[in-house]
């Protein structure tokens, strides 16, 4: 049931007169529950509370914590048919997208208990003692990783389950040791609130300290803001926007003490297509890139949003192909009223720069449908002019005709990071691609070969971040379960007892 | 030989007109040579040539990095006697110390050497092909890392040469395939531009690209911002105090493209001294703290600074035999004027706050010698008083008295970051010291049990590193071979043809 208030802890709280609704994009109608933002009190209280729980949470045993995971699994697994219609009724979403995503979400959870069976992942190292080393002895010294602290988590519009309230970043950082306080998405609050309430459930049948995880519910970007200048906060997650993840970026840097802060932002996500692949298979990748720039209504990190090919018929086939294949895709709704104007804005600025041209028809959407488009413009310009490199978050698409090979990579040694890179390709090419794959895992997190960037694995091998601003430190990656060593930091035991040792550095 | 001179890459230059001299602080006069201040155009012609060298560095082979490194320590070596007598002219430190300081530089080069010997510092993954996996099949997917780029090297004052131009952090940024340019420190010009001569010299017996390493001469702050704003520098190292540290990684986060900046910083590194560890070897620790304290002129970052112990009369004795000792060794020079006047009035400011009692007698010093000391105060005032909080840097202490066990917690949990912490104890304490040790680890980066935080082993089981402001990123190491971990980032490879992936994801 969604109360529509926050989370301290075990405890519901409303203090605040600040009250809001969420969305239902598709109706453009507000949905019939309300939520309270959290007053700074609740926001300090759910600080104190995470720092006094984290004494005791970090000393709970790997085995207790995996416990606490999977019933967190098991209990957004009741929530049953209220999370899928809730998720539905906020995000303008398909029932079977919400539900793919719940299992992606549970995954997570488990994969991070999984993990907890073993120590390995805290990449321990022992040096023996040496007594008789000259001119001084060899103490014995080992090394592991402890929690950072309280990890306050921004959820991002775009996933409402597998990267909001228990998403990667709460699962990885409960699987650290760290509790978490959960800066809830106005966009999808409900939804937010009943995740909140299964982790909740699995907090107390569990028996982990109260304080191990809150959910403040926020309209504005006080909640926020407090959130990461909190002395007892010690490390931020974040998926949102370039504008916001920078701004909380400064904030987190400028404290005091500075936190690492990591976010995963904006991403443009190049797609270089050769000559040889445009004559064998242009069809049939313009038909493929159709469907993966629509994929989620383009609203997904990973959207290829420019394709680069060197000017040519095929290349200017392929574009006609894609763009005739796009719009026989039924427009599908967007996430919210604000995502859809903002749409609607950058790709009217980008479509109307210099040289751009629109390739697919108007079509006609109401409510916060959107008009999925392609375009084009030649490399020269495409090189000149930086708004042309701006992210248009949605189903959206600029192809750049290269006049050369030079140029391409000029282009792609230019691009901000990205979290992915894609080259379309035939065999043939291969011996050919050192020069443009050099380049492009230089700009990116992740690159592909004859694929397609949507679609993030939940994966040990997986890396998504990238350069900034695709994140704010391309040495973490939000995805899999390295995604913990985000919430760790390194510590040495010399000569130390056996009995003070944490159990993965004992002895035998 | 000293030409006074930056290196550009290969090439000697000397644009400018700001020309410095080094001091001899045993003398207190001026050495013969003079440097002079790399300039602005000198600053960007060696970012770039970085940038340029990059491209053609991190494609060389792991061998081809290790027999640079290996080349660069020889080259050390050959330098023979005129490195070690400009060391001593520079620094003041005694002769042993240099043989034992380039000793450590050459153990560390060889280090990262041996260890590119195989890939498994790279921490790969793989996750294979699931082509019938439904609803859609699992890509192969590889994960490896790459190096970000080049690296601003800014060394410290108190290790000219294993914490400076040749030093850890030039040394794991090369062997992660990382060009260097350092900003040399100006209190160790000479030496700092012979290690320099020798890295260059190994970059061309080993055929590395011309602007691999650089070498800038700086007086003032101008070169070191300006290196930390410049676009094609993508990492910096640091060693060095908290103001200064904490002004460049402003500058480093302020950037349009924000990079890491790993900077160790300062530290008091606590001591706790049991009751029953006074009664049983309190005289035995006071010798060897004694000795510990003074290490170098106490110019060490792991100094024990800060000793606390439960008021009783084993810890009155313990510190009067501690002053006892410690005004019975030499006064040894330190660095410089400048860190000899900041000792002298940090230590000034320590000892005349409230209640603080200075146990040792005055020493005559004459230049830049320095007069060790040792005081006292009540963990009351000690806990009210953040200016008691303060590094001295430099052959001093203070002990806190404690009241009781619960102001001896809330002391170290009100610690700022600490790069270590050590607990003196019997064996009969080891039960009732779980809590302490949860605290004290919660402060710093490494725990030592019965002996003293001075000496940092080149191991991979060490972490030098710790919580803000002990270094700006407790997640890394800035010791050992894993500090190359500061200077790589993630990349996965999807679906990748086996001729485009890096050496290490190679099948078979």
């Amino acid at each position: 049931m969604i109360t529509g208030k926050n989370y301290i802890g075990n405890e519901l709280s409303a203090d605040g007169n600040v009250v809001y609704t969420t969305i239902n994009p598709k109706l453009n109608i507000e949905n019939s529950w309300s939520c309270t933002e959290a007053t700074s009190d609740e926001i300090d209280r759910a600080a104190e509370l995470s720092w006094k729980a984290f004494k005791a949470y970090r000393n709970t045993s790997q085995g207790d914590r995996a416990n606490y995971l999977n019933a967190i699994a098991d209990e957004i697994e009741a929530l049953g048919d209220e999370l899928i219609s809730t998720y539905c009724l906020e995000s303008g979403l398909p029932e079977g997208r919400a539900q793919g995503e719940r299992g992606r979400t549970l995954f997570q959870l488990r994969s991070f208990a999984e993990m907890l069976k073993t120590d390995s992942w805290k990449l321990t190292s022992r040096h023996e003692a040496i007594p008789d080393r000259t001119p001084i002895p060899m103490q014995d010294l080992r090394k592991s990783v402890i929690p950072l602290g309280p990890v306050a988590v921004f959820g991002s519009s775009n996933f409402p389950l597998a990267y909001s309230t228990a998403g990667g970043d709460t699962a990885s950082a409960l699987a650290a040791g760290c509790p978490v306080i959960v800066k809830s998405h106005p966009m999808h609050a409900g939804t937010g609130e009943l995740v909140a309430s299964a982790i909740i459930a699995a907090a107390k049948k569990t028996n982990m300290p109260n304080g191990v995880f809150s959910n403040l519910n926020s309209k504005g970007i006080e909640v926020g803001v407090r959130l990461v200048k909190h002395p007892r906060v010690k490390a931020v997650g974040f998926t949102g926007s370039i504008k916001a993840g920078r701004a909380l970026y400064d904030i987190a840097n400028a404290r005091p003490e500075p936190i690492p802060m990591f976010a995963e932002m904006g991403s443009i996500n190049p797609v270089v297509i050769t000559q040889r692949s445009l004559e064998a298979k242009g069809t049939q990748w313009a038909e493929t890139y159709a469907g993966s720039i629509t994929l989620g209504t383009g609203q997904f990190c990973t959207n290829p949003g420019l394709i680069l090919g060197i000017a040519s018929p095929e290349l200017d086939s392929f574009a006609s192909h894609l763009a005739n294949k796009i719009v026989e895709i039924d427009p599908m709704c967007m996430l919210h009223p604000n995502i859809k104007a903002a749409y609607s804005n950058i790709k009217s600025e980008v479509t109307s720069q210099d040289g751009v041209q629109v390739l697919t028809a108007t079509l006609d959407t109401e409510n916060n449908f959107a008009d999925q488009a392609v375009a084009v413009v030649d490399g020269t310009r495409f090189l000149a002019n930086p708004n042309l490199h701006k992210e248009v978050f949605g189903p959206f698409s600029i192809i750049a005709k290269c006049e050369n090979e030079a140029q391409l990579l000029e282009i792609i040694e230019g691009l901000d990071g990205q979290l992915t890179g894609t080259i379309l390709a035939e065999d043939s090419d291969i011996a050919s691609l050192t020069e443009i794959v050099d380049e492009l895992q230089q700009r990116v997190g992740r690159i592909i070969f004859n694929g397609v960037p949507t679609g993030v694995e939940v994966s040990p091998s997986m890396n998504h971040g990238g350069p900034y601003p695709a994140s704010t430190d391309s040495r973490y990656t939000a995805v899999g379960t390295d995604s913990v060593k985000r919430w760790v930091r390194l510590i040495s035991y010399q000569s130390f007892p056996n009995e003070l040792l944490p159990s993965e550095l004992k002895n035998g």
